[in-house]
């Protein structure tokens, strides 16, 4: 039996949306069970044979500050969702709230795995090859050393190894341009650092690749910082989005847009499907001692689910014991990294 | 008459390409007269009324360092067309090639503008408002201050006031969140700095904008650092062409679906239309003593074209005063941002 503790009331719409979410997954999942955290009074007139509701009496907003949420809001759904799996009642938690409150409640709670300092956030972009490009930090460190890009790689690796069961995904470093003389010093410096790991076989690392690469699927993992990865997030959504809208309104433009609309329906119904990001939705906090999904703040209930899925996916296949084999298995070379790092950061010996 | 010199021997495919836009150019610009500079037996069968041919004896690679086109090929294409400008024989130069190696021999040969610490490139995507977001920096700088990015506001302001007929473009700073307490300190500190200046009427300043916000449309202008913007820039591109492949593949599947190509064709052809990039080719290297435009290495005969229509468009415009100009009149806020981040950094009073 797989339990996960859901938050129920982060997102834009809250319960409305998440519960009707759990419902369809606990219809699809007959070995799952769900805690729902949030106010009982948003979620009265819920039940299932599979479900328990767990009490809460705060919730995290969008635009709380950490610091709020961390210190302020001790009885959030939010944080009493992550509770659940560090006190070991649950496999994984998912919430669609604050990104931020998130990350800094998971890591203050569970606390990071050995050789980790950062935890990351790990989000799947659909490619063409017809597969998914898993790509991160996505957000949750707007500042990275190198080290910190190599322990990206090694933690993607570990994630991408454990739910795709390919023993060497392969890895390529964000950058402007394939060349090794390409990108700023934290940049050329990691690439220094990910090939010494490519060259020792504790990693399969590709080399450069530009913002198109997601896309093409040039590799299985892209690793870049938190700032970059969110724009570059962002930026093809707004994309996505703009062409959806496009074809909308070019097709409703005439009773002839609108046959050829009807013509072209399943092709374009596939184009939907297919660039749709909702499918990708729920993407992994990497790094921390406890599985936890974050689902888009502007999820559907359809989204929600796969957010749900996706926590299912991990806690079933083990994951967090996996990337923490994975991530011992590198631990020479984190400890490596950090050393030669500090030694040419700050002028001290390497251990 | 406005005359352009044009490095026929840049970008993926030479001569043939560009010499066959130019052609079509001077075609629909009776005004305009070229300089095509390059090896003299490329382009020996060629000839038009309205233009000269300057002979190159050398070409700089699109695998060439900085260091090589700079110093080891004096007579290159590029350096040649470039010089036309600082002799003032052009109005503007196009090239196709190394971007590195051009904005290196245009900042060398043509220097900055006053209170411009270092040239950035502007180029235009397309909006959700069927207009252009005008976003800078998109690659010449991978390590940025507060203080660039303010350089670059004032920049981007300037071409899009010119081109646009509009004096108080908005413009955006590209971060991870629309709140002020997002970012990285170089973004948190720039916020500030943008703020100011838009406080005192220097600026249209909007406040941070997130990668989204290039495709809705939400501001004129969005201002980045080099990396991030070459990212944003790359990857949106990867997403487009792999639609565009998508599509194709889908639409070419059975003989039903060929037929609802066939109907679909009108929304389909100006899809392509709208999100060619071919259409927004041609990015301005701004903040120096000239005017320098680069084309996409890649660009076929019609995004070349593209290209050279901005640089006449930007000559005709008289981009460049105006550019000084309004440098000058926001001097006292870029000199203020220098003393008062000098201040900051190195603990040396403000000026």
């Amino acid at each position: 039996m797989i339990t996960l503790a859901v938050d129920c009331m982060g997102g834009d719409h809250g319960p409305r949306v998440t519960l009707a979410a759990c419902r369809h997954f606990l219809d699809q999942h007959a070995d799952a069970r769900l805690l729902l955290v949030g106010k009982p009074e948003s979620m009265a007139d819920w039940s299932h044979e599979r479900a328990d509701i767990l009490p809460a009496s705060e919730v995290v907003g969008m635009d709380d500050t950490v610091e709020v949420a961390l210190r302020k809001k001790k009885d959030s759904s939010m944080r009493v969702a992550i509770q659940q799996v560090k006190d070991g009642r649950a496999d994984a938690a998912v919430s669609a709230g604050n990104t931020g409150a998130l990350m800094a409640i998971a890591r203050y709670l569970l606390k990071t795995l050995d050789g980790i300092d950062r935890p990351a956030i790990a989000a799947l972009m659909p490619n063409g090859k017809g597969q998914a490009t898993t790509v991160l930090d996505l957000g949750a460190n707007v500042d990275c050393t190198a080290e910190h890009l190599l322990q990206f790689a090694v933690m993607g690796s570990a994630l991408v190894s454990v739910l795709k069961n390919d023993n060497t995904p392969s890895v390529g470093l964000l950058n402007i341009g394939e060349e090794v003389i390409k990108g700023n010093d934290v940049i050329k410096r990691a690439g220094e650092l990910l090939r010494s790991a490519g060259q020792s076989g504790d990693l399969n690392f590709y080399g450069n690749v530009e913002g198109n690469d997601i896309f093409k699927g040039t590799t299985e993992i892209v690793v870049c910082d938190g700032f970059v990865g969110n724009v570059a997030l962002k930026a093809t959504e707004g994309l996505a989005f703009m062409i959806v809208g496009f074809l909308r309104e070019e097709f409703s433009r005439s009773i002839f847009t609108k046959i050829a609309a009807i013509c072209a329906y399943p092709v374009l119904s596939s184009l939907k499907k297919r660039m749709d990001y909702r499918r990708y939705n729920g993407a992994a906090l990497l790094g921390l001692r406890g599985l936890v999904f974050k689902s888009h703040g502007s999820a559907d209930e359809f989204a929600f689910e796969q957010a749900l899925n996706r926590a299912y996916d991990a806690a079933r296949n083990n994951l967090l014991d996996r990337v923490k084999v994975r991530i011992a298995r590198a631990a020479p070379l984190l400890v490596a990294a950090t050393g030669e790092l500090g030694a040419s950061a700050a002028g001290t010996p390497a251990p």
